[in-house]
């Protein structure tokens, strides 16, 4: 099978159509019409196998992933999903693997709106990268560098049970049958929380998305806002699945330097506080306060009220 | 040294800078600009170690020419390049090979005028993938599909050089020392035709680069305009390096199907064929008439005045 064939049978014309798509797959560009009154965001991210993923992961999983990952970086500025590229390097071509591949990053295209309009597919180690574009109203994006003394440090969703799930798929972690299901959905099939993104423009000072765990993530919003943060860890949200497999202890470290929640992590001014409950509610996704922004540039934790240092894998890095 | 640090001291705050980035490397996602009245133009393309280049290649004609080759699709859009994301998977990191890299990319992309906004820095074969976005006013694009019967065929610069070179690196064909130079350059800095592609905007009525072998590109246009092609085998554009070194047959071969050339190839109706001579001059590139769009589906060829079928490897395939 050529290139032109599998980009025909598999990619071209497929997914979600857009207006504002001018020219899609086939030419040397895509051309796409932005709109009035908005800045584009952009966003790329590379999933290698053997690096980001094993070469047994389910090849829909993948797909879903590819774009999911990106759909999150948007969410995290507050940004509407609109075009992508995707480059494909394949060592073989198997149809089926394709035919899944293509249906699980349609999935998410489709739900979240997204074109896809260009790519380039390749002989290679398998490696996938996924570039994304966005818009956003001119000067409502929410960057990792607005975040003041006295804002509250709030997440969505619950942390901890993508990096469980990966242990569970790497034989690390025995779980019970009836958590499997839930956390490996939460490692294959993260939700990027795109509506919240798009809900906390004007209200968030600060946000970025939880891709590397929360503490190194926070720290990232500290370093760019030069600000601290005390984090009260008995609020930091964690799935009943995550608690009842580890405990409580080290469902707290999964929490902390997981990885790969794929949730929104924000700041709010006091002043905007009661307004976030409203915002949020349409976007159908939990959240909660888990601390307060300070003065310094480290990350205090609390437990139960007294001063408290996590101490596992992972934190001396930060 | 840790994905950080080496985005820091080798990709973050160099190159060209550009008023409409509004927010560069270091956030979720970057923000650009649009202009009024433009539309966005995106390609991207991948070069993977082993397949499109040789693990030996320069570093910096790798960076330089990772870049060229998607300036190439805008050019073929008459598109003005705006900004980049590098996705850059390394098996290693090796501090010299990212500075010549790094060096490579960027003396394209102040050339160019190319902002680097973001990209994303893995550990896995060596991969380069590079998006690139452009902006072309509305309704102005050079696409594949507008080719009518009558309109004449002409290519930029000259075809064959680039093929040439890399066989030269490949010791298939032995070349005098006076070649060696130019034929290397062209095979690993290619000239992307950018400013000939603009000049082109509302007087070439298809546009293509050339990346496969004029015969294969070529049939993208008529493919796309649904029309046919007799070229002047005699009239295609060789360099002296060329037919000096493999003769005027095998020259010829070099350049139908050696690809690589990263040359315009244009169509022109009879009505604007006097306005070319004017707009293309200040685009520093030479041109030619190579032939001309006939009905059917085909590209005939002659030589000498007489029809003529070339008979050489990969001819065949279109």
């Amino acid at each position: 099978m050529k290139e032109f064939q599998l980009i025909e049978q598999f990619f071209k014309n497929k997914g979600q159509k857009r207006r504002d798509v001018m020219l899609g797959i086939g030419d040397d560009c895509a051309l796409v019409q932005p709109a009035e009154g908005k800045v584009i965001a952009i966003s790329c991210d590379t999933l290698v196998e053997g690096v980001h993923f094993f070469a047994d992961m389910p090849a829909h999983a993948l797909g879903y992933k590819s774009l999911a990952v990106n759909l999150s970086d948007l969410a995290a500025m507050g940004a509407e999903p609109a075009w992508m590229t995707l480059a494909l390097s394949l060592p073989d071509v198997n149809q089926q693997w394709l035919a899944d591949f293509s249906s699980g990053l349609f999935e998410a295209a489709e739900y979240y709106g997204v074109a896809l309009v260009g790519g380039d597919t390749t002989r290679g180690p398998r490696c996938i990268n996924v570039t994304i574009n966005g818009q956003v109203p001119k000067g409502k994006a929410l960057k990792r560098s607005g975040a003041k003394i006295g804002d509250w440090v709030f997440v969505t969703g619950s942390l901890g049970d993508s990096a469980l799930g990966l242990d569970m798929l790497r034989n690390k972690q025995v779980i019970k049958p009836e958590h499997k299901e839930y956390l490996l959905n939460r490692h294959y099939y993260p939700t990027p929380r795109v509506l919240a993104g798009q809900a906390l423009r004007g209200l968030a000072s600060s946000a970025i998305d939880l891709s590397d765990g929360l503490v190194s993530d926070l720290s990232h919003i500290l370093k760019a806002s030069n600000v601290g943060a005390v984090i009260d860890a008995n609020a930091i949200p964690l799935s009943s699945s995550l608690t009842e497999s580890v405990g409580a202890e080290q469902a707290l470290a999964y929490a902390l330097t997981g990885g790969e929640d794929y949730e929104l992590l924000f700041t709010v001014p006091e002043a905007q506080r009661g307004a976030i409950d409203t915002a949020l509610l349409h976007a159908g996704v939990k959240f909660v306060k888990i601390g307060q922004i300070c003065s310094g540039n480290k990350i205090k934790f609390t437990l139960d009220g007294q001063p408290f240092t996590p101490e596992f894998k992972g934190f001396e890095h930060f």
